[in-house]
């Protein structure tokens, strides 16, 4: 809402990816065209063209503007409780829709196109690995994780089984997969219980 | 080579499947096509659509058929000793040319085709998960692995970090990182070292 004719650009930014969003949802990535998103939100191709080079981009900064804080880690003083809130926060937003399929097809583009791999990692992967490596080194030097655990493969080693469900062997990502993952990382595979 | 002047159906398919992966290696997954593949292979276009009916199904075949029995685990009564030279198999195959780039795309294929999918899964993922379970089984009864270790999570757990790192991060998979990630596993992330 705005009492100007004119919509301002954050105003349009927003739309357009609202729109790219509802689109997206409704009928998949393969169909999503910059046309289809620039009707749907009442804007000129060329607006979006000027911000975006492509669909992937486009479609890469809407679902980052619903990513927001949902995935920080809380800090509780407990880190078993808080590394399964924050797991179960990015099964429910990366794992349904609207996210869910969309998030899926932008990992299918970053396969063959490197710009949106590294747009991926810059502004997704690390901040969330960032996130993870400093609650988790709180933690650790708190006596609640093995003193050997190497924090650099922390996203690795907690979010590779959660990938590795949705992109490969695609079968539903729910909090139960995640705690059962979560309690088998806990324990180790080694002969000695840990946890 | 073949004394007949037609080269028979079996020659004929392992001619275009090794077309498939040279022309693959050389021009990448997006340029690759049915038309060029068949050029290559001295093979009319009927005789690929005839038995693949897109080329990520051909692709698929032509990787399927350079994998092989290399990603066996031995049995040298030593979980760890043959998981490591396991994991460092599936690492060479699947993350350096011919195979590497394009299993990357074939995945990247995967996420918004349910048959490509569906073929990866069954074909290619689960044979390698009842090898997993069934060398890990063995282990387990051994004590040489936690007697909690959930076998059906053994594939997302083992391979999860893998495919992180060829699809997500997309950085170096190498046998370093590999064994970092199986030592951080066995440890596993709780307070006590369990291994």
């Amino acid at each position: 809402m705005t009492d100007t004719p004119h919509r301002r650009g954050a105003d349009r930014t927003e739309d357009i990816m609202r729109a790219t969003l509802e689109l997206g949802q409704e009928i998949g990535y393969a169909k999503l065209s910059m046309e289809a998103v620039a009707a749907r939100a009442g804007a000129g191709k060329q607006t979006l063209y000027r911000r975006w080079p492509s669909k992937a981009a486009l479609l890469f900064d809407s679902l980052l503007s619903v990513n927001g804080p949902a995935l920080d880690y809380p800090d509780t003083g407990d880190i078993v409780a808080d590394l399964r809130a924050q797991i179960h926060s990015a099964v429910d937003l990366l794992a349904r829709p609207p996210v869910g399929p969309l998030f899926k097809a932008l990992i299918g583009e970053a396969q063959h196109d490197p710009q949106i791999a590294a747009a991926l990692n810059e502004r997704f992967i690390a901040p969330q690995a960032d996130k993870t490596v400093a609650r988790l080194k709180t933690a650790r030097d708190q006596g609640q994780l093995s003193p050997a655990f190497v924090l650099d493969l922390a996203m690795a080693i907690l979010s590779g089984p959660l990938y590795f469900q949705l992109l490969i062997t695609q079968e539903p990502l729910t909090h139960e997969y995640v705690d059962r993952i979560l309690d088998a990382l806990l324990t180790g595979i080694g002969p000695t219980h840990a946890y």
